[in-house]
Order: structure tokens, then C-alpha cells, then sequence
């Protein structure tokens, strides 16, 4: 894997570049669809391809439960698995582990816990997380950590960052997969200095790219971006940036304002199935009653499938109906959001008229995000 | 509607035609695809003509309750609400106020109900369904009837279908889009001069095909096969013949046999949804454990979305973790198999190897169905 900075912002920390792996280039900043079990729910990779996607997010922990990662590696990997031939990042598994398995128990060796499944044991270890991506074949692997949530006490938050560093070298020592890069994990919660510790241990050990992990999981906004702004000017400019987790469109305007260059977030899926729909004005809940008789597009000009087809009165029909095209007419037209704006960003930046296109994105979004 | 006789088989009562509608031409014998509630579950309607259906069906009774069929017909008609411009043929409701609905009460006037969605109180009357399928604005609609269940009396059987005929005059009376072809329903159960005088009632009144209604309701094959028999050598050769909710696809090849030309049933998309896909050697449950580790298509050789690109091993993954993928390339699946289905017989009886063709269908399904 290869990064290569092709724009720098002049009045920002904002950057386009490319990232070069073994199945193709991705485009940066890049948003990252989350196709948890081995789908981006309720589409084919055909629409993702369609929609533009050049990288999308499998989940280890769901992978290495089900089907298993033994099993995929005897289909070729998760790439042959899914018939998805662009990129693929896999997670580690450790924010999972921390937020949907039961009785977990956090060890210096790993984590054991119980399946959300079926309630079997399992021990996940650095070493285990790592091989499990590597036999998923992902193009970039995540290093194994532990999340914190928020708030955590100081001396809790830097034994895990700690434990964190520990665990990366243990990750970084069993990698070899040559065609999978490696990304190391900064950790620390909201404390500028354990992050600031935590990424200059991981460079020591020496990662094709850093991830800030344990961020938007409940701080107060600002705490977020003071971390971001703290940390991604400490962050090597030659490694892609990845902002895990991230997250609403102003939290990646933001992110990428200060150098981010990766986001995956559940948001655009989940809130589709859920019927709430992104527009450059704000969002709309599609169930509501006002677009009963509305035949106009989610919104107008929008190129996006469902756009140029259906109308919001047959999109709230198949919704109120519980259609299962109602989740794919509404996932297809939220991705399409999510992926048009990280073009926007890429576009403008090139231009550079980040700025004045950020200005323009909040002022497009905030009077109408009140009226709604 | 105009109905065109090209092939008459020599051997059976198969045989071969094109109605020609408003909205393009269908190709018999045709199955149509079910499309309940404005969609045919899970798929698009770009989809759908990449399948090659011709035409589908729309549910008055779920249409009617929801979104209601003045709304539809405010959106341009279910075509245009749909984004289907290719044919649709309404039932009548009859049906589903018999299958679904709450404290149904059968009247001269109509039948009064409570909708199985919120209890809500409804009556329809032959005026009501007739009007209610101009507003949704089908290409063929179909007269409001009772529909008997298995085993009924000859005496209840007899009353049934001669309000089914009072009731096609009053549909037939109210009917005036020109370009909606009106179907009548031949009813009285089992017995033959019962359907032989409904028929000789209904082509007094005279419509624009001929529906056989209450079949498949539970009866023994041998039954079923016998009206088949007898009426259909009556029906007359001008117009198109119609058997609905009909079925397995032994009974399509058994109905196109007897002379039959449009089919409809749930079987493909929702057995699909159950995980049951369809073969030309028998059918397969995909939760099978023996799928786990197969990486073949669900028939090798079949040209289907599904089988060009997934293994049976991911469709089984899919439908384990309930993923709503899992659905939707089923549904392609059953539907190509369906489809192609019909188009083989179409070729087979145009090339007057029907009877051949009908003896290959049976032996390649035998052995392996048994070992199934």
C-alpha cells in the first residue's frame, strides 16, 4: 500500500489524495460503507460500484463468528466470499467485542467473551484478530485494540491506551501478508496527551496508516474535534488518516477540515432502514405524513437511483408497508449522499474552495434543518 | 386487449399467442410475477424486466386498503407509482376478502370486512372492485367473485358461482376504460356442470379472457386437473385463458398442457424468502448445513443474476444472518427459474416438441427429488 498526497488545502488541514493497494486506487478523503456480515445490507456490489464506492468496511468480529474466517479463506477470501473486487478494510473486532458481545473479560492476552449469537465462547487476542484478517484477505487490517467509552477516568484511559501500544506490537509482529497494509489504532480517549503518547509509540512500531479510534462515542462535540485538531497535526502526512466510527455530514465536513482522509459510519445504512433520508438541507423521516401525496424525489436534482424514479409518496408507501425495497431505495439514496459529498470535498479541495464550499454546505443546511 | 393465437400444439391443448395491450405485447403462456403491494417483493422494477417479465399482478384488496386507489390514481396509475411501464393485471379482491380479512360478511350487495391492517370497516361491491381498478388503471382487470374453499357443498357451490355470475354483469356494467381489458371468473368449485354453465353465463355477458378461480384451494391434484380438462376444452379459442394463484412448477406445465395461457403465484418470490430456490432437478432449502462450504451456484448453468456471481455458500450465509440480500437474490433466482420456465414451453410448443420437451421436465426432476 502506497499513500500519495496530492493537494493540500492553503487555509485548512484539508487534503485529497490517493491511496494505492493491491486491488485498486481509492480516492481520499473517502467515506467507507459498512458491510458488517460480508453485505453492505440490502445491496449488491454491483450498486456499490454503481454509487461509487471504492472501499467498503467488513466486520471482523461478525465475520470470524459467522460464517468464520477459515470458511471464507476456503472461498478466496472475503473479496471471492461477496463478488466485491474493489478495496476492503476490516475492522478488528474490538469495538464489537466491546459493544455487542456478552460477558466479556478484558486480559493482557485478549478478550474473552460470549457470542451475541448464539452465547458460545471466544477468545479474541491480537494475534487471533490479525490472522483472522489476514485470512479475510481485507486490503487494509485494523490493529486489535481496546475502545473506551466516554467519559473514562484519566488512569483508565491511559492503562488502556497502554495496553493498546501492547497490543499493536503484538499485532504488527504476527502480520504478513504482504498485500495487506497495517493500521495502528491511536487511543486515549479525550486526553490530548495519551493520544499525543499513543501515536508516537505506534510510530515507533512503524503502520502503513493511523486510525483515531474511541472518538463520537458520546463526547461532547467539541471534545471531539479538540482531539482532532490536536492530533492530526501531529499525524505523519505521508499514512492516510482513518476516523473511525464518524459519522453525521458536518462531523466528516469537520473531519475532513483537519486532515482526516478515511470515515466509515453505519449512519447513511441504518438510518435508511430506518427511514430517515439525507438531503443537502437537512434530513427528512419519510414516514411522516406530509409526504403521503408527494411526488416529487426525496430531493430535487438528485442523480441518485431512487431519485430519478420514485417519488417520496411511493418511497413512504413502501416504508408504512415494511417493503424491503423501501430499505434499498433508501439505502441506495443515502450512500449516494455520503459518497457525492466526500466527491464535493475531494472537488473543491482540488479547487481550493474548501472553505468557501463548507460555508456554503452550512448555510444550504441550517435554516431548513430548523423548519424540519 | 386483442388476443392472437400463434401456435396450437398437435399432441395437447398447449398452445402458443400474444396479447397485445395497451402497454406492449405478453407472450403466452405467461407467468406473472406478484406484485402485492405496488412491488414485487424486494426487487426493482429494472430488475424485473432484466428477468424478462412481460407483465405482473397488483393486489386490489392491499392497494385499496393501502395506499388507497384514488392516491395511486392521483400519482398517473400504478404504473406510474410503481415505475413499472411494463403490463399489470389487477385481481379483484375477492381473493384476499376471503383470505385475510376480519369478520367478513358476504351480502348481495357485496362483501363488508375489517381490513387485516387496522380493523377499519370496508365494503366491496362489484361496482367498488371495478372502480377501484380504473382508478389503479391496469391493463387487464378482473371481476369481483366469490371465492369458494375445498371441500364445499354442490348446493353452496352452486349459489356461490351464480353470484359470482350476477356480480360479473354489474362489473361488466360499471366497466368503461377503454384501454383495461375486464376478465371474467369461472367458479363452482369441483363440479363440472357447474363451471361449464358458469362459463356458458359469463361469455353470454362476454369479457376479454377467462379465469379459472378457487383452484389449488386444497382439492386433489386429480381434481384440479380434471376441471382443468373439461372446461378448458370449452373456453373459448379467441381469448385468453387464465388460471389463478396457480403454482408449482409442475402445475404450470401441467396447466399450459390443458391449454392454459397466464398464471400467477406467490410460490417463487415467497418460497424465496423462505430460503426455498428452485431447480430444473427439484428444489433446495439454502439453510441446509450441506451448503455451508459449496462454493457452486445454486444450478450450474443457469444464467440467473444470482448464479453468475454467488455461491450457494453465501446465499446460505445471507439467509442465516436474516440479511436482506439474502431476499432479494433468491427472489431473482425463483423468478428466472419461472420465467425461463415458461419461455422453454413457449419455444417448445412453437417448435412442436411440447410433449418431449414435458417428458424431459418430468425425468430430470425425478430421481433427484426423491433423494432431496
Amino acid at each position: 500500500m502506497h499513500f500519495q498526497l496530492i493537494t493540500q488545502d492553503r487555509t485548512s488541514a484539508a487534503r485529497c489524495g490517493q491511496i494505492h493497494t493491491h486491488c485498486g486506487i481509492i480516492d481520499t478523503p473517502v467515506f467507507m460503507p459498512v458491510g458488517t456480515q460480508g453485505t453492505v445490507k440490502s445491496l449488491t456490489p454491483d450498486e456499490l460500484e454503481d454509487l461509487g464506492a471504492q472501499i467498503i468496511l467488513g466486520n471482523t468480529y461478525h465475520l470470524y463468528l459467522r460464517p468464520g474466517a477459515e470458511r471464507v479463506a476456503r472461498f478466496g477470501g472475503l473479496h471471492s466470499f461477496m463478488h466485491w473486487h474493489r478495496c476492503i478494510l476490516t475492522d478488528s473486532g474490538g469495538f464489537q467485542v466491546f459493544s455487542l458481545a456478552k460477558m466479556r473479560k478484558l486480559q493482557e492476552e485478549g478478550v474473552v467473551f460470549q457470542s451475541h449469537i448464539d452465547g458460545s465462547r471466544h477468545m479474541i487476542s491480537p494475534e487471533i484478530a490479525t490472522q483472522v484478517q489476514m485470512q479475510l484477505g481485507s486490503d487494509i487490517a485494523m490493529c486489535f485494540d481496546e475502545c473506551t467509552s466516554y467519559p473514562v477516568t484519566y488512569e483508565y484511559a491511559r492503562n488502556s491506551m497502554q495496553l493498546t501500544v501492547r497490543w499493536a506490537k503484538r499485532c504488527k509482529a504476527v502480520h504478513d501478508l504482504e498485500q495487506q497494509a497495517l493500521f495502528g489504532i491511536i487511543q486515549g480517549s479525550v486526553f490530548s496527551d495519551l493520544r499525543e503518547e499513543c501515536l508516537e509509540q505506534l510510530e515507533k512500531i512503524g503502520f502503513d496508516g493511523y486510525a483515531l479510534g474511541s472518538l463520537a462515542v458520546g463526547e461532547p462535540k467539541e471534545e471531539m474535534l479538540a482531539v482532532l485538531e490536536t492530533i492530526t497535526g501531529q499525524l505523519p502526512e505521508s499514512r492516510p488518516r482513518y476516523l473511525m466510527g464518524v459519522g453525521t455530514p458536518q462531523d466528516l465536513v469537520e473531519g475532513v477540515r483537519y486532515g482526516v482522509d478515511m470515515f466509515d459510519c453505519v449512519m447513511p445504512t441504518r438510518n435508511a432502514r430506518n427511514g430517515m433520508l439525507f438531503t443537502s438541507w437537512g434530513s427528512i423521516q419519510i414516514k411522516n405524513s406530509r409526504y403521503t401525496d408527494d411526488q416529487s424525489p426525496i430531493e430535487e436534482g438528485c442523480e441518485c437511483y431512487t431519485c430519478r424514479r420514485f417519488s417520496r409518496g411511493y418511497l413512504r408507501h413502501l416504508f408504512m408497508a415494511r417493503e424491503l425495497l423501501a430499505y434499498r431505495l433508501n439505502t441506495i439514496h443515502n450512500l449516494h449522499y455520503y459518497l457525492q459529498l466526500m466527491q464535493q470535498m475531494r472537488t473543491t479541495i482540488k479547487q481550493h474552495q474548501f472553505e468557501q464550499w463548507r460555508r456554503d454546505f452550512y448555510n444550504r443546511l441550517a435554516p431548513l434543518q430548523d423548519a424540519n
